[in-house]
């Protein structure tokens, strides 16, 4: 495929289309009490996150390698004194964040509706492959998308990948999303331009220092202002 | 993209290039092994199995799934008294599933060999992303397929958006692998032709009856004999 001249624009999903960081916040406030006889809730959460790192290249991102972590850490807070039955909990926790339903942000559906009559739209995820997929059919906002790629990872190679299978020239391609180091930078580097909207809350395995890049990244504050960016963006070299 | 009337080969991946299901089968021993005082293998078994189909839908294909249901399943015939050093072996075992070196099955390397010069190949396959991209990448084998396509399920739909990404036309599509129910039924119904070269295990999950689909399904004993069955296809519509 050819490289065309039109603006493509992609959106990357957790925390960018719907809410996501919130129901992890959630399970590890549950979390934390179920240990809190054993330890403080700053030693829990430094464990967790120290064996969520260790493990992530093996099990890579998502709710299954999240609740494996965790009943790891749990066995190692209590010396393996935890119950079977707490252990039960956890596996029902990790089923509840995979069944719970899919909220949308505010902006979203508008702003998808406004761009993908205009522009070629793409979903960029990354995650457990059939949990996103189930979240994209149940935000009812798959027919927006004209591809979606779910990847193990969201790197400059990653998406080097994905821009060359869909005929994309880097330097016409926006990308938008909540996390600075998945969504933002790699897309930079690659010559191509960045909309960061960010969450209320950020994963710690997702910080990053803002990037230097001017007419290249834009820091926003709600998705709405996508609309006016692709609009710059897509007039620059019409 | 305009179907081609080239003829394209899907292979599958675990049990089809690589040994998979003998490595979940050890797993199997050494899990009835840890609950042998609770209860007999058949049971285990069979509790197991069930475990595994009740979360298929939510947790899909691979071993992390497959470990959370151990657990879940030892927590429930032990009830409750299983320890939390037990449960450490088994999130253990499954990090060793998932670190297992990639073993080739006998006569791949030559076959891919054979058709790659020949023939646009793709790979196929199902489960967790990250696990199934290591091991095409410990495999060795990456280069010999112009794409890679990991999907949640292998049914009739997901073939069909596959086959129409890559602009094939399923009258000359060819799909090789060890499972009838996820690489030949689906395929056949779409009206191309199977190839099953059986492995010497087969999950309880992925049994089907042979189809009846003269000149469109072979049965072969080894992935050898799929260059002969290419060929011929080949020729046919040349």
């Amino acid at each position: 495929m050819r490289p065309s001249s039109e603006l493509v624009v992609g959106f990357d999903a957790d925390d960018t289309l719907w809410h996501n960081e919130s129901i992890f916040e959630h399970s590890h406030e549950r979390y934390r009490e179920l240990l809190s006889r054993h330890h403080d809730a700053a030693t829990v959460d430094r464990t967790l996150f120290a064996t969520e790192m260790r493990n992530l290249e093996l099990y890579g991102y998502g709710v299954k390698g999240f609740t494996l972590s965790a009943i790891e850490t749990a066995i190692q807070l209590t010396e393996g004194r935890i119950s079977g039955e707490e252990i039960r909990r956890l596996i029902e926790l990790g089923r509840e964040m995979l069944a719970h339903p899919v909220e949308l942000l505010d902006g979203v559906e508008e702003t998808l509706a406004h761009l993908a009559g205009r522009h070629r739209l793409l979903l960029i995820t990354k995650g457990d492959l059939r949990d996103q997929e189930r979240k994209l059919a149940k935000s009812g906002l798959a027919d927006r998308f004209r591809a979606v790629e779910i990847l193990s990872e969201k790197d400059e190679s990653s998406y080097a990948v994905v821009l060359r299978r869909h005929g994309i020239d880097p330097a016409r391609f926006l990308m938008v999303g909540n996390s600075l180091k998945s969504d933002i930078l790699p897309v930079l580097a690659l010559g191509g331009a960045g909309a960061h909207v960010p969450y209320r809350l950020t994963w710690a395995a997702e910080r990053a220092e803002a990037p230097r890049a001017p007419g290249r990244f834009y820091a926003l504050e709600s998705i709405r202002a996508v609309t006016s960016v692709v609009a710059a963006l897509a007039a620059e070299q019409a």
